[in-house]
């Protein structure tokens, strides 16, 4: 089983990648050989094979060989910390703007 | 105006990084200057500049000369795309795995 890094330096570094988040929504309709990616991408194996590497590493995808074929699944992770991350910062933001919303019609109030 | 991308490559390579995530939630606690954020972070006034440029060349930060001091301020972007994308990945997840459950439940159903 290979070891993944499920931190977040890791998980936003594998979608900053065009390729990888497509290789992540085709995987999304359903598992798909490393050939199956290849052709799909328009890619050689070795090119397509780094980018799997890279999402490996990161937790978003498996690999397992079954016969001759590898073949890739999504998961174990699905994004969890980085979602929550995003969240957490746009919340913060919008807990900002509500702050200077209640400024201004405080200011407004004083003012009249 | 510093021209910035505002493409996923751009905006998830940004966040790859703790110090420059770091740097975007002190941000959110209030404006700051480049020599603060330097103090803040434990970096030299080069090391911080240069995680300010990628953050700023992501539409995250915009910096101004007020005087001698250069200022930061998060904005103009808010990562909605990297938000909407990760959102329509788990979306789709958990439809995979809603079909499965059904699917689950139904064979269940014609076996029993």
């Amino acid at each position: 089983m290979v070891q993944y890094c499920s931190g977040l330096d890791t998980g936003f570094a594998a979608l900053a990648a065009g390729t990888r988040r497509g290789i992540l929504e085709h995987l999304g309709r359903g598992d798909a050989s490393v050939t199956d990616l290849a052709l799909a991408f328009g890619m050689t194996l070795t090119g397509v094979k780094k980018h799997l590497h890279v999402l490996e590493g990161a937790g978003l995808l498996t690999t397992q060989k079954i016969g001759r074929v590898r073949s890739c699944t999504l998961g174990p992770r699905r994004l969890e910390v980085e979602a929550a991350w995003i969240q957490g910062y746009r919340q913060m933001l919008e807990g900002r703007l509500d702050s200077l919303g209640e400024f201004l019609e405080r200011t407004k109030g004083e003012s009249a």
